[in-house]
């Protein structure tokens, strides 16, 4: 169970530019350390240091089994929410290991999370309260705090502005590339940055490769403003995104708005400046959501499922992810076989209103199939040429309604069998 | 798209003793013949007469995008079953081809259907409401209903009440060996025979590869209570597998009670014959049923997922499908990995209620996990030793009530991407 493991090859959907230029974010300080958490020889631990005063919000995974840091960050957010400890003087923190979850670790589980959190609060001065931390890695191993904990100090000591992409390479386990993504804009005439990264490369993979994001910002916002914003931008990206269908028990997403920004706090929802953050912020978590789907394990193809004419959103929704969880249609994009079929079995299955003669079924701009049968104009040969591509969109209208709603995910390949199948070493 | 394709090696799950001695049902007759529906030298249509005054129930699928036989097939048993037809003088027929699902292909779809239809009413002399028919295959494209037309002549002058596998043989698509299934009872003293055959290797192949379940017996039963045994029982074991969780337009299940053994019509539920019967029948459907998921796309392990201790049965079938359909657990088995930490995950992501604290994990008798932890007695290397074998068996208690549920699935494996990942040819 322990050793070194051979870097997997880099997704041939990561972003051609590498790992973008993520710029200081003014109150927000990273560091990472090898702490030897499960492998030796790379970065598994990362901190980072949030001014005081900090807006913080959060969103979690709904899974019934959640491991322990989830459900120690939920308590400490709806405190900071509830009890207006977000205004308290003390500053913030965020510590992530990888390699070991931390999950179906029963009380032991606990105790390591308040272990690691005094380490932080005691090197920082913050309250515990105020540090969130999250592990992931393979489950149902007691997670060996004390690694962790030795590292606090040189973490604390090596705290930089500039040290981002480590702290995203150190949060990464099956992924195959670090995922970062960046906006600037303007409010009210005052430069604002918003940027993050993230980690997962399936919904979970070997070892449990839950979906991690942290996101930044210097602008100053209400925290419950905040929250509001990430979690609607949630529901249309990364909760709009699968690999598998599998659903970790530690995805987590927090956000931290320093405030440090020369500006007045955005403090309701009709000020001008809100929309455009809350635009910005979308696209950032919108950019890190496809960067985690063009990781999935294995995965050759991006799909992007647009579904409209569902009689509602959430029937939408429906159809988009039975489409894009479908080991069928996945299969068939993995073939590059244009294979319309399983889309309207999928569509069938996905427990939304809908009637097949009133269905419409295209590959990008080409129209396949409609009113219960192929399109008279649509020609296999264009539709096996399409699929060639390596982002695919399909688009999906239900004609009953105006419910629509766009998921992504990727195709299923012989090398998520190999990930996935292999004996836990 | 035509031509002939390599028979795929046999499923190392099917049967050792191969397809059982079906023995003849008074008032059955087969007929199975090569009508080159879309490939030239096999069985691709197969006809079973039944005689007048039988007992007919059947389920289909819920897909929304049921194909145009099964909506055919739901009318003329809604009719039979409403309007007292049942009770009518003329006989039955079952016509099924393969190769072509006559599934989404619009109004031409529903000609085709009644084009066979009529065909086969006339030859054999029956109601044209009494013939149901079935097509799996390929869909979208048009059913070549004429060649099927050409050859009920011939189907008629073969029937036969010994031709049972050929009938199991000429509905198969990619399944890579038939499934039948008999049992014989004693009703009161008159012996009475239930049998039938079923294809079906995913609930959805490349060539659409729906399930399809025929069921015969000679008892004497009323439609209601027939039907009500059915539809009970398919819950239990058609309605209980999945190989990928995806559903076909077409599946379909036909069962008739000729009602030609010596013995008083079964006619109330609180006849104790009622219940032999039922019982018998609902181990010929899970006979059948588990051969599905045997000759599941590249299945090498035969999985039995038990849940116990859920709030509601219904929660305990949740937590069994998520399971059951989880690709990670599925990679898991064929990886012969006991990685029991993807089953918390599984349990978590369910929707149903659930307490990591309570849950507990067994490998067949091996309790691997309990109380929110890895159970002290558990050994990795026990679990190790149980994945070799072919058939498993996980039980998942989740200690909260006393609701359960046992599902069937089979692994996922390098074959099954083989399989359908392939362009359709």
């Amino acid at each position: 169970m322990a050793g070194t493991k051979a870097a997997p090859p880099v997704s041939p959907l990561a972003p051609a530019g590498g790992f973008p230029a993520l710029p200081p974010v003014a109150g927000v300080r990273f560091a990472a350390a090898e702490a030897g958490v499960r492998y030796k020889g790379r970065l598994d631990v990362m901190l980072a240091e949030i001014a005081p005063r900090a807006s913080i919000a959060g969103v979690f995974t709904r899974s019934a089994t959640r491991s322990g840091p989830v459900l120690a960050c939920e308590e400490k957010l709806a405190a900071l929410h509830g009890g207006g400890a977000g205004a308290s003087d003390g500053g913030f923190a965020i510590l992530v290991n990888s390699g070991n979850a931390n999950a179906f670790t029963g009380n032991a589980g606990r105790a390591a999370v308040d272990a690691t959190v005094k380490a932080v609060s005691g090197a920082l001065g913050i309250p515990e309260g105020h540090v969130f931390t999250a592990s992931t890695g393979v489950i149902g191993e007691p997670l060996p705090a004390e690694r962790i904990v030795a590292a606090v100090t040189g973490l604390r000591d090596a705290l930089s502005a500039d040290a981002a992409e480590r702290a995203a390479r150190a949060i990464m386990t099956t992924d195959t590339f670090p995922k970062g993504a960046v906006e600037t804009l303007d409010l009210g005439g005052v430069p604002v940055t918003i940027m993050g990264f993230a980690k997962g490369s399936g919904m979970i993979a070997p070892d449990m490769a839950t979906m991690l994001v942290y996101l930044f910002s210097d602008a100053a916002i209400e925290p419950g403003l905040l929250q509001a914003m990430v979690s609607r931008q949630a529901d249309r990206t990364f909760n709009a995104i699968t690999v598998d269908g599998d659903t970790s028990t530690s995805d987590t997403l927090v956000m931290a708005a320093t405030g440090k920004a020369a500006m007045p706090r955005i403090a309701a929802a009709d000020d001008a400046r809100a929309a455009a953050f809350e635009a910005a912020l979308g696209r950032v978590m919108l950019d890190l959501a496809h960067q985690v789907v063009k990781d999935g394990e294995g995965a050759t193809k991006f799909v992007e499922v647009r579904v409209t004419g569902a009689a509602t959103e959430q029937d939408a929704r429906k159809v988009g992810f039975a489409i894009a969880n479908s080991p069928l249609v996945k299969t068939a994009f993995a073939g590059e076989d244009p294979n319309w079929g399983r889309i309207v079995m999928a569509v069938g299955k996905s427990g939304a209103a809908a009637d097949r003669d009133r269905l419409s079924i295209r590959f990008g701009d080409i129209l396949v199939a409609e009113k219960g049968w192929v399109a008279p104009s649509y020609r296999e040969a264009d539709g096996a040429a399409y699929m060639k591509r390596a982002d695919l969109v399909v688009g999906v209208d239900l004609g009953i309604g105006s419910g629509a709603a766009t998921v992504w995910t990727c195709d299923l390949t012989h090398r998520y069998i190999e990930i996935n199948a292999d004996y836990r070493s």
